[in-house]
């Protein structure tokens, strides 16, 4: 065997599996066909990071009169330089990982990787030549891409999806978003909020739709605040993409509505990437087109694993790292816990930010608990007041037999960073009255968290 | 009897147990000499952070072509207008405190109070004219003012307090901040983050004293980057303010300094307001000038209690909200638990922020802990760069006997609202690597506080 294991992907499944691989003692190779850092890294969450930081910047220097500053002349977006910051601090993390992969003493096998035979992984390269590796475990994290509807055929130009959006090199004057989920609502956003005029499209009756019905109404209100127009409960029926400007036909609630946007970001979920890569001639069973894995993510041939987002489950990067954890940790004979996926945060990064973990109020009463739920609005936080960012809430829901936090939903500045909270405290089963009793500092936003445990007691102080 | 409870002070210990007793079916009177909501919403937590986000507004639109938006003309920061803004801040909570009174019945009694006797309270209002009140339960809760220096006697206009720095008329070209604890420090950050030079002086060898020492001395680097001077382990001798200047001279390690400055602000700590209120007279306790009470805030007279910055131990404003907490749920009947000491988070809200609960390394060692200490860099994080951040560190202190964590040490971008995590953390008495087994959210710069736990057991990911 050439090692231990091979990692096909260095996505953050693959780059951390290996890294974890390595700390174990394994000798360890990770298969890429592109950037190292994966989608994550290159062309997700890092650099939409990097473009909505710009667009926080922009808004404070837009509104820099309310905060007493003075600015004589005009403030203007400069989308390209924008981007090439985004670029900058993506090459960046990429160059970490590989540092990162160096120290461990990580190998590289760059091109396209397959299944070929039990233990083996064939490495195809940019120039067509193949050479085949071996090694005990073999880890597939090959992540996914942009998922594409028929009648939504990016091409690149006029129909884009999430990469193009990354490095558009003029900012447009409309655009169509169309699926409002994470990536879709970050970009509406982004878009809006530097002067393109955003139309957010949604199937669903709310934005966010995986998120508590009250998070996804205030987000809702404060894009409309930003004059981005909001269609739920609507679809994209067609796209003509013949004249200059693209014609968006909208199925509405209220009938047809035509709308012309310079361009239409398609951002309807994902497609995992699992064509390719040796799964029918190794027999490795999946469901749904996504690969089947047990608690330690081993499919159903010996010795091939899988994380990440070509699994079931939330694609979210920090699943497919605390799965690629535990699958190596297994591997080297350790005995990790399982993945707790009912305890999983999840973050946009719009402004306000939403974030939540748990089940929402209407999946609580779904699966039968009897609830007591709390509710903190930011417009009662000093610390909000204080940073001008009223609009927002923490909401609670709590078992009402046993006190235990069932779900955390939050919107609001701050809020990605204070859900971890949450995480932590959903894992040692908090109760409300301990939380209630956990000294939060003054005056910060967390506090709207222990005001609204004391909500759904009715021992809320400041409401 | 009046009433059932009356709390002489209505700043954030006061009126958190006026409303608390309310909720709880007691009768209840605030006395308050000046403002609802005391100093912390007028004078002191609140208007502060508003100046404090006036001051990063004032960054990002200074730096704004760093993150990719073009300003023509001049960016300056207005004083006059955010003292404005700041204090419309404090107004508006203030009033909010007022709302909260009335829609819990809460009467408010205008004038300064003494105890006459048991059960009695003597308010004196702006007139000069007394009136009894009679309760069963009195509770002191008159806070603290700036302590003064006999070589730093403030005169309100060369040599000031915090007040007066809240409401500066005119930016000073030049002014020296004496102590660096939370807020000698605050004071140092804004005034040289909008353009005046500032000498920070401190007796002790590092900055924020009551910190982690490695917190401390990046504390200083990032101070010392936006240019301001600092001078540890140093005292200001004398302050001569005969000319228009003011000429401060500063012991130093390397001798005497003569240091020229506008306006001297002494931020040397607070002093207890336990004059006049009648103490003496009823033989209530104190040591060192501070009142002696139980775990339940009750003095040696039955039915007065003290909560609060009259009390030795960390004056913040969220301890005297709890210990207001405790001691009327007591009164009521209830049976809280006492506020655990060793778990009172605090926070500096400069730039980097500054934040810790627990004990530092120095004090694990002192206490005869055997430790583990994990670190984890903001340089390291995806967030941080993405946001341009990369100053900080999380520092995590564990009992390497059991892993539970017993100090959490950070600064950098959002600490202070990371830090609420660590407080649930500790109060469920979370080990290592619970810690680590915690998803958090990617990217976050909470992410830093999972991956410092990793650290702390060999093994982190991304360093």
């Amino acid at each position: 065997m050439n090692y231990d294991v091979i990692v096909v992907g260095s996505g953050p499944g693959g780059y951390v599996a290996a890294i974890r691989a390595s700390q174990l003692g394994l000798k360890v190779a990770v298969v890429e066909k592109e950037n190292i850092g994966g989608i994550c890294l290159n062309w997700g969450c890092i650099p939409t990071k990097s473009l909505l930081k710009s667009a926080q910047a922009f808004e404070y220097a837009k509104h820099a009169a309310d905060y007493g500053i003075s600015i004589e002349g005009d403030v203007k977006p400069d989308l390209a330089a924008m981007v090439k910051r985004s670029r900058g601090v993506a090459d960046g993390m990429s160059k970490g990982v590989q540092f990162l992969f160096k120290k461990n003493k990580i190998e590289q096998l760059l091109g396209f990787g397959k299944l070929t035979a039990k233990n083996t992984v064939e490495v195809t390269d940019d120039s067509g030549k193949k050479k085949a590796y071996t090694a005990k475990h073999i880890i597939l994290a090959t992540g996914a891409r942009s998922r594409e509807l028929p009648n939504l055929t990016q091409d690149g130009e006029k129909i884009i999806g999430y990469r193009k959006a990354l490095v558009l090199d003029k900012q447009p004057e409309s655009m169509v978003v169309v699926g409002s989920g994470a990536i879709g609502s970050e970009f509406a956003y982004f878009y809006q909020s530097i002067g393109t005029q955003v139309t957010l499209v949604e199937f669903m009756p709310t934005l966010v739709p995986n998120e508590d019905e009250e998070v996804a109404k205030q987000l809702e209100r404060s894009f409309k605040k930003m004059k981005m127009k909001v269609l739920t409960s609507s679809s994209v029926e067609k796209v003509d993409t013949s004249g200059k400007k693209c014609k968006v036909t909208v199925k509405t609630k209220k009938g047809e509505e035509l709308i012309e946007a310079d361009v239409v970001l398609s951002a309807v979920g994902i497609t995992p990437n699992t064509e390719g890569i040796g799964l029918e001639e190794l027999g490795v069973e999946t469901d749904k087109g996504r690969v089947k894995v047990d608690d330690f993510y081993r499919t159903n041939i010996e010795g091939v694993y899988a994380i990440g987002d070509i699994l079931a489950g939330p694609a979210l990067a920090h699943v497919a790292s605390a799965e690629g954890i535990v699958c190596v940790e297994k591997i080297a004979g350790l005995n990790p816990e399982p993945v707790d996926y009912g305890n999983i945060p999840g973050c946009t990064y719009t402004s306000p930010e939403v974030s939540s973990v748990g089940m929402t109020e209407a999946k609580a009463k779904d699966a039968g608990y009897e609830i007591k739920v709390g509710k903190f609005p930011y417009s009662a936080s000093g610390k909000a007041s204080a940073a001008g960012q009223k609009d927002g809430f923490v909401k609670l829901i709590f078992d009402a037999k046993y006190g235990e936090l069932l779900g955390a939903h939050m919107i609001g500045g701050n809020v990605t960073e204070m859900v971890a909270e949450m995480v932590v405290a959903k894992k040692l089963e908090i109760t409300g009255h301990e939380l209630i009793k956990s000294i939060h500092p003054h005056p910060t936003m967390s506090e709207a968290i222990m005001e609204a445990a004391a909500a759904a007691y009715d021992e809320v102080i400041h409401l």
